[in-house]
């Protein structure tokens, strides 16, 4: 079934951004028909008002997915705003978009709640995300648990559209994303940008040792064993981690008598060789973005041929075609 | 300097759509620089749910203009929705838009006032009507009075866009049509469609005629002199009516001793001399909907291109181009 998966270039990926979500994304390119991907800029231009931050955000988004995983040949990978017949589809779908459906939608009023000074595209939000969605007649879209409402106010928008002028509109499902791995950050709460405790995916190598370096541990004795589950390095090394250092690890955690520098030297080398792969294919990549340029510009190609489908129906539909 | 009019296709245009506004418009082709005039079946899809509706709408919309004397050779006459670059300038200007902005519009209000169910296209309309005049650089944008506050938000909209991201948009002037005509309904009211007293501009003429003839007038016995403006027949005729007819009207209504229905066949026969050489024109246009669709096809990739420059610049300055 056609997957989704809309990535906010928002800044450089952290591990929880990728154990929680990308890792999932990218899986689908092999299990599903077809999967779609995309750098939802013009989401992203809610929060990032910086033109020269949101560029660079978004060719290194593409660049990260890339170096993650993702392969052109097998799914397709493009810039949100490469693709005009989204924005086209947004209008036809706010003209029947109830007032209320949005101001209900837990994200908005988030937001409002924390004071955050609410436009219209936050408010809209939700509306654009069908339109992503619908645009590919996408099936499976993996979400976390908090934008499970969102997809229920894309099918309520479809169905409506489609009572009221046919069947235009797939319907999606929410495809609820494993994020029961605890990916806690350098301070043991979990890894969050807003929390300023992330490590991220591509960080320097050297840079990446010193944060690991300075993860807040507790001050147990060193001679206390210490169960190994919970405790912020072992949760890390569980991520990064071959099977048997992760076992060595936890043996060395319930005999006790270890220092904390020593697993924080372990994670450092095992974070190292994990990423390892990831960094070279980024680094490659990283050296020709025209190359980068040429994947997205194929994938919006192919992006727009499919939405140009749905749209046409749309439009057709609700009488905005063939006069 | 660039004028643009955007026309709703929610039906056929009366007596009152041509007087106080489309007449005005369609002027502006002689005396501005370029002239762009569309037919907002995006903005209608809040009112007219009925597909086929909207089509006919929008195709007579586009020859009715052409009757009255909208000059492709001089003017760019397109519809609204063959202009994706305006859906895509509408999300841009969304995230940049308080809520408080939209909240405050009267045309909003009203409506929610009225009872009417508010969705979200009504209510971001304003936006999509600021993209509209943006995208071509419009300064002269003719409105009733009551559309003044929509010209206001547009401007808060490109000077707020504009002090963010450097200078990208021209700010527009609204320029208040003439609406001092009196143009009264069959029953005397002002002439209107949600009152149910239109005259249509290219009704049918024996149709016309019937309706003329029914129009209440007052039941002065007919000795009586009566003074000629504020008469329904007598305004009615000042719009129509060549000057000796209108003087020779208003001599035997200040004379009395005459019969409404003289007054009113009087006014079916300025009303069809009027309208005649507009009618044949629509006759033309009418027997070759192609031909239509090309002038509408040809200011349609005039439109684009406009609008093209003005997004692409938008784009660039918002970062969602270039990266």
């Amino acid at each position: 079934m056609p997957a989704l998966s809309g990535i906010q270039p928002t800044g450089p990926f952290h591990w929880g951004n990728y154990f929680g979500a990308i890792q999932q994304y990218i899986e689908l390119q092999d299990t599903e028909a077809q999967s779609y991907y995309f750098i939802a800029n013009l989401h992203a231009l809610t929060t990032v008002r910086d033109q020269e931050l949101l560029r660079q955000y978004t060719l290194n988004g593409a660049i990260d997915l890339l170096a993650l995983g993702l392969d052109p040949d097998k799914a397709v990978l493009f810039v949100q705003s490469d693709v005009p017949e989204v924005s086209e589809l947004c209008w036809l779908l706010l003209t029947g978009t109830p007032m209320g459906l949005l101001e209900r939608c837990v994200s908005y009023k988030d937001k409002m709640a924390k004071g955050i000074k609410a436009d219209a595209g936050l408010f809209t939000y939700p509306v654009l995300q069908a339109a992503d969605i619908l645009a590919y007649d996408a099936t499976v879209v993996p979400v976390g648990e908090d934008q499970l409402q969102h997809i229920e106010v894309c099918r309520d928008i479809a169905q409506s559209f489609n009572h009221h002028y046919g069947e235009v509109f797939t319907l999606p499902k929410g495809k609820v994303l494993d994020q029961s791995a605890r990916v806690p950050g350098t301070d043991g709460e979990k890894m969050s940008k807003s929390y300023g405790n992330t490590l991220a995916v591509f960080e320097e190598e050297k840079k990446q040792r010193k944060q690991i370096m300075r993860i807040q541990t507790d001050s147990r004795p060193m001679e206390d064993p210490k169960e190994p589950d919970g405790d912020v390095l072992f949760d890390l090394l569980k991520l990064v981690g071959s099977e048997e250092e992760i076992s060595e690890m936890a043996a060395t955690y319930r005999k006790g008598g270890f220092g904390y520098g020593d697993a924080k030297k372990a994670l450092a080398n095992a974070a190292e060789r994990y990423w390892g792969p990831a960094r070279e294919r980024r680094a490659e990549w990283a050296a020709k973005p025209d190359a980068v340029r040429e994947v997205l510009a194929a994938g919006a190609a192919k992006a727009r041929a499919k939405a140009g489908e749905v749209l046409g129906r749309a439009q057709e539909a609700c009488g905005v075609k063939s006069w």
